[in-house]
């Protein structure tokens, strides 16, 4: 082709001829103006005499100048000709790094919160997809109903039934993206209904805390003993409990978040006594509990304590997740509404919140028993994990012990008082991340804080658990 | 086995022996609570009777006994005996239906904003989702990034600087779960800003006000004349262009939401000096444009307009979405920043808010080509359907004027005055559900209101795309 550095300074690969001509010229031209190497204000030439270095038809710069002008590269005015604006900016400099959950990148991770992904079933994933996809009516593709696929609300009814003694009805299930995505959706409409806190329990996860306390709710933390939450605080007088504005604040709460199978970190059950009383607090006050189940497949001593929801469905919020019994990145979470619920949480989603694939492929995992052999292998792996933490740490730290219920991917091992933080500083060292208890504790808990660290067992892979095992020991007092 | 309803009145169908025993025995006095054949009170016989009663070990039975007072279906109190928790309460009734996008079922639809779902391309989605599941690491399947998987950002930040124009940094896109999640998120961080409106177009979707002023922005319409929106309302004083209060509220304005390349659902492009002079406001005062992109793939007559993304990257939100080119069943969408928004944004998400299968998925699909074999095809397609719209609205109804520009799924076919709600009843009589524009009119729209019908000929599936075509036909005057 024609030289047209001689014209305008730029590199322009042109093809010969069609609309790839055009499209190159006005690409070409385009990023000489994004680079800088057209400077604004610099006044182009006219169409004919560049159609002329080019070899090419007038239209096609003409065209080109347009498409530009239209873009708002270029300005045409009548008797200036066609200039460069004067409005391109030069590219933004690179942005900071968001926030990430885990800043720290250590050899192994014991961090609490993931299973073992090596172990996710990929093969049996991509067949239940491929089946998945192959079933399903056109109509699947397209906005849907705000709860998800019936395809995976039937089969999660019949499974949370079946495995968690939770009363489902189809109708009434919302499938997530993720527990936090169904926990958000909630706290604004609670927002909209007039509350303005929700009762937490002291130990759990800050990210909740923050999306809730977003969506204009304070969170108060219940205070606990050494056997796990006490949720008669929500029955306190003022004064009564943890302090008397939080005492005052609880007992006007009229919601609750509730790990009740398993609670988050410190690994209790709640006690019996207490599942009674919150249910009656919330039937006698209209209150709402809501029943984070993350991990109640995983219980290895004895067969699972049923939801809570079972009690009492008009009441409680029953809220599951795929991410500890496949894997996070699925994004696929349920929640199981009482009915007065199910029109204003299905009105603020707006639509769908999560691919459909995906949800029919889960649909399809629980309908071909490919979940349950999944979840069962898993608890068989978790277990033996969990046998080897609690043997090693009778063998090699004796002043250490695990407390809580044998379940889930995560254990608790209370720590001699004052030596939370150099055994956490002391395990990266040797190369492993871990959280002490401190860092899942509410900013407004009351009840005195004692030492320990929240050890996750499922998140290392096979082959590395082992060597993690052994670092982690060389750190413990 | 023996006959327990001699003890009990129910039924029991238990297993010989082993955990399923204990299992069967606690699901079936569950299940008799919960279904009221064991009345709240009612006290049980002794686990030794039972026992004898069943021919099964009285360990079993008390541990059922005890498995159902932790779930509080029964209470254990010591010279009570085990009774029936008096907490149970019968199943919930049947909960209202959700509001549902489209309650309309028509034999036929050309309601606007999906994309032939009949046309997904199964296949090479399936053959996508193999390679991408093989090729990802482990740690794809975790709790990830919040600005979704680096392929799929990486992927995009090339497509889009390809196809559109975008100035794309793959460190400032945000993968969303649809256009609506991606929207939600910014008005909140806008929110948390101080902003308190968004300026929109008098013509637009209700769901994305709505999900706007929930987040507390009010949102404001921009007048428009006979070719589309007028942002230069924005610099308005008080009291000029759209009424006294809403002219303050513009001129107060620092975010505007616009569909430049093709607006929704009036059809025209916003015009080059109107491209330039929203961008130099946002310049200017530091506002915020907000570009929804949502099918700039498809323009048929010439190339499409860049995005105004390309103008000035700090002040423009590229939103695109996978809805219109692929499926709205996918969830899959995308932002691309302006840098200071990156780090609010995703401590926003909390953490990725869509499936990461499908995510690497959309990014095997986009640099294998399929993408853009499938965009290629899909706008042959949708081409000659428009086409044929044309056709055939010039034949069988004169008084009806296509405009806007030939682009995207749908078309405003400008109607006699007075005769839209006809139109639309007599389409809906001949089994057509399609819209009327004053369905998509902002409440607050200032300018008078002209009457039309917004056909979406990119819904139907081939097959009855020519029946649908000759339905609407004869509801139109």
């Amino acid at each position: 082709m024609a030289k047209p550095r001689a014209t305008l300074g730029i590199d322009l690969h042109l093809e010969p001829a069609g609309p790839g001509l055009r499209r190159g010229l006005t690409d070409a031209l385009r990023e000489a103006v994004r680079t800088g190497r057209l400077t604004p204000g610099v006044r182009l030439p006219s169409s004919r005499s560049l159609a002329t270095d080019l070899g090419i038809a007038r239209n096609t710069v003409a065209e080109s100048y347009a498409d530009l002008v239209a873009e708002g590269w270029l300005t045409a005015r009548q008797g200036s000709g066609t200039r460069v604006a004067d409005r391109t900016v030069p590219p933004p400099p690179d942005p900071p790094a968001p926030r990430r959950r885990e800043p720290v990148r250590a050899a192994h991770s014991l961090v609490a919160g993931a299973p073992d992904l090596a172990s996710f079933p990929r093969a049996d994933w991509l067949k239940a997809t491929r089946r998945a996809l192959t079933a399903a009516p056109n109509d699947a593709l397209g906005y849907g109903d705000p709860r998800g696929r019936v395809e995976l609300r039937t089969a999660l009814a019949d499974y949370l039934s079946r495995a968690r003694g939770v009363r489902a009805d189809p109708d009434r299930i919302m499938i997530c993206a993720g527990f936090a995505q169904g926990l958000r959706l909630l706290a604004e409409v609670f927002h909209t209904r007039g509350l303005r806190t929700l009762a937490v329990e002291s130990y759990g996860l800050d990210v909740h805390w923050d999306l809730v306390e977003r969506a204009g709710l304070r969170t108060l933390p219940l205070p606990f003993d050494a056997h796990g939450t006490l949720p008669q605080a929500l029955d306190s007088r003022p004064g009564r409990a943890a302090g008397r504005t939080l005492g005052a604040g609880l007992a006007a709460t009229r919601a609750v978040l509730l790990t009740a199978a398993h609670q988050f970190p410190l690994g209790d059950a709640l006690r019996p006594a207490h599942r009674a009383a919150v249910v009656d607090w919330a039937r006698r006050t209209g209150g709402l509990i809501l029943e984070d189940d993350y991990d109640g497949e995983f219980r290895y001593d004895r067969q699972p304590v049923g939801a809570l929801q079972g009690l009492d469905p008009d009441h409680v919020v029953h809220l599951g997740t795929a991410s500890k019994s496949l894997a996070p990145g699925l994004r696929l979470a349920w929640m199981v509404l009482p009915a007065s619920l199910v029109p204003e949480v299905a009105e603020y989603a707006g639509g769908p919140t999560t691919g459909v694939l995906e949800q029919l492929t889960l649909a399809e995992f629980l309908t071909s028993g490919a979940y349950d052999r999944h979840v069962r292998a898993a608890r068989l792996r978790y277990r033996r994990r969990r046998d080897d933490l609690i043997a090693a740490v009778t063998t090699h730290a004796p002043d250490v012990r695990a407390t809580g219920i044998a379940a889930g991917l995560h254990a608790l091992l209370r720590l001699p008082p004052g030596t939370e933080q150099s055994v956490v500083r002391a395990a990266h060292w040797h190369g492993v991340a871990v959280h002490g208890l401190s860092r899942y504790r509410h900013p407004a808990a009351a009840d005195p804080h004692f030492d320990a660290l929240v050890v996750g067992y499922g998140t290392p892979p096979d082959h590395a658990w082992k060597g993690t095992l052994e670092a982690l020991c060389k750190a413990l007092p």
